[in-house]
């Protein structure tokens, strides 16, 4: 196999989110009648369901009548659109942001993810993952010919911390990792770092001087009332070397617009945004018009959103613990649940087709997230509240029917 | 160096069209008064001046409306609207798409571009660019670590070809390039490759089993009724291994929207979309709604839009022929003129960052588009028409300012 043909091999993309409909299906031949039922797409979430905020469609017609200025910003986004979010983020992380040269806007949070991954990696450089994590993490150390090492958290067994082991994190990082990436709160499982956990991250990167990526996607969704604490704003760390990702795809339902912005280091900044002048050259000018609502919303508005989907989380985490041979950690932060289910007669792939064709419901496979998550799923619970307890209740009949 | 700093050495993008506002300019201090007039930015189109496509922003609007359904497409975009482009580029260009596996709609052109050659170039791979050529495809190779293979384009040797060195590209091919990437109107000068070109570059690429990728950014805009042949649908090659780029950004005006377009070999495709996923998921749902405009406008409305510009060029060009020193070969293609100019008293970046200092005209140095050009800049003169002339009435007096 050519290199290229190999690192291909490695981006299989037939079982990330939102593509199941290029899935072949022959092979799902299980004798299981079809469970009927509102179809649920768990891998991402319902913006239907979950709107987004209010006023965006008129806030971009303004950047549309605002014409050429808007259409063609600096690479790294309209300075006007950077000087806000720089104010914005200030408020919510902490840390003084400036405009200039510590922000980039890019197309979606996972465009800020990839730059980010490209400005810091390059071949045969060590690269510490916490597993399990965001699916597409491995597949950029893959890209950008990284080593892969991989370091384990503890999900299950602790509720006071994400339960990240920090023992094999300082082992990485005395090994020779220049860059370590990590989602906050953590994406499948919805667990937070503690105060102490993202402290001592940040002590051992200025120990052994490595970049830090903090992919903080839904650290506004904090249910419970409970901490979050971001990497970049502790005394510990050297600013210079981290990158933290955020966007309004999430919580916000901005996803159609492919918005998401990184800070942090001008250095590694400068280099995403050379990078993004090859890549995209911009996030879409008007589209970044809509940024001007964020972390403005209407009062109520997000502890509203919270506040409902916390009740999901609660009907949806209830019904899984009534289940022999479930297990779930209860989601501290964000759309995501990560339940481990009893073992099965059938693959976690054909599983999953099965769910899809035969109970109307999606969900991501715990394969996505790291080695070792054979009997687990991942869904975005960001759905019809009703709709996402009944294809929660069709999932447990299918395993019900297949289980060992 | 490192390889990484190296690698981001190579992409400074302070030239870059539109990042202009971000060069230093204190070095600046030559003795030249302001040249009063309306400033006009070259580095790209104005569409203030060219609108775009009308009810582009009323699309735009229903395709929020469609809510969930829309915002969340495949990664390769929507298959409605591919089915859509599917069948208008095929009446465009003669060759048969077919909307499942041959196309993929992108975030813009560039979008496209950086996708075709991440999924053919990597490590040590010899590459063939074209020189003079668009200015991101030397950095794209040196992104994806290739090796740059430059072929001449002698464009002022004649006027029935673009002038494409036909055997310095059969050498470069014999001597082991894997891909040949080019634009065609040629981005900077535009001009067009004949039928002849187009086919002996086929064959070549059938002969010696080499992948090509064509930018045909500006393929509907062509002066004095000219003709137009499109790789993908000559006989000679071998379709399997041509990716096609085009977009809506230039001659339509829809910059603001990033949106494009790749079409050709399923096996490309395919990396595409995989590399898709990680580097930006996919173009903007709502935005890709807007793509239904295209190859769709009002009646006359494409003519009236290259008469006008025609009309601009011819006024560039006679302005540019009457003055000592000067050359260029007009536009046959597109909205770009790369005109020669006398030896000046100053460098080219100097030279430039006068132009836009002291006569509020931004130009591209011709130094973007490979060694070689330092007496060249391209404009784009998709502009008010009165004001693109007003301005290279100025470029012309500092000029004469400055020449030796």
């Amino acid at each position: 196999m050519s290199s290229i043909e190999d690192k291909f091999a490695k981006l299989n993309a037939e079982f990330a989110p939102g593509q199941e409909v290029r899935q072949s299906i022959d092979e799902v031949s299980i004798e299981i009648d079809k469970i009927p039922g509102t179809s649920v797409d768990f891998s991402h979430g319902d913006i239907d369901a979950h709107a987004p905020i209010p006023g965006s469609i008129e806030v971009f017609n303004e950047g549309f009548e605002v014409g050429g200025a808007q259409a063609y910003t600096e690479y790294r986004g309209s300075l006007e659109i950077r000087e806000y979010l720089a104010e914005k983020l200030t408020n919510f992380t902490g840390w003084q942001i400036k405009a200039d040269d510590q922000l980039l806007i890019t197309p979606g949070t996972q465009g800020a993810l990839f730059l980010a991954m490209g400005a810091l990696v390059s071949r045969g450089d060590k690269v510490a993952i916490v597993e399990p994590d965001y699916f597409a993490n491995r597949k950029l150390v893959h890209f950008f010919d990284g080593e892969l090492v991989p370091v384990k958290l503890d999900y299950y067994n602790t509720d006071t911390r994400a339960g990240l082991n920090l023992e094999e994190l300082e082992a990485a990082f005395k090994n020779g990792v220049k860059t370590f990436l990590f989602s906050n709160p953590n994406n499948p499982t919805g667990v937070i770092y503690s105060r102490d956990e993202v402290k001592k991250i940040a002590e051992l990167a200025a120990q052994y001087n490595v970049s830090v990526i903090v992919d903080e996607l839904y650290s506004r969704q904090l249910f419970d009332e409970r901490d979050y604490t971001h990497l970049i704003a502790q005394d510990e760390i050297n600013s210079d070397n981290v990158i933290t990702i955020i966007g309004p795809s999430k919580t916000e339902s901005l996803s159609g617009y492919r918005l998401g912005v990184a800070f942090g280091s001008p250095k590694i900044i400068e280099r995403m945004e050379q990078l993004q002048a090859i890549v995209s050259l911009r996030a879409s000018g008007y589209n970044q018009r809509v940024l001007k609502l964020w972390f403005d919303e209407p009062e109520g508005w997000i502890e509203n959103r919270i506040k409902d989907h916390q009740a999901i989380r609660d009907d949806l985490v209830s019904l899984i613990n009534t289940q022999d041979g479930f297990k779930v950690r209860p989601t501290e932060a964000g759309s995501y649940l990560f339940p481990e289910f009893p073992k099965l007669k059938v693959s976690l792939s054909e599983f999953v087709k099965i769910l899809r064709v035969k109970a109307g419901v999606t969900v991501t496979p715990g394969s996505e997230f790291g080695p070792g998550f054979e009997n687990s799923f991942r869904v975005n619970f960001s759905q019809d509240h009703q709709a996402s307890v009944d294809a929660m209740k069709r999932i447990i009949q299918v395993v019900e029917e297949l289980r060992q």
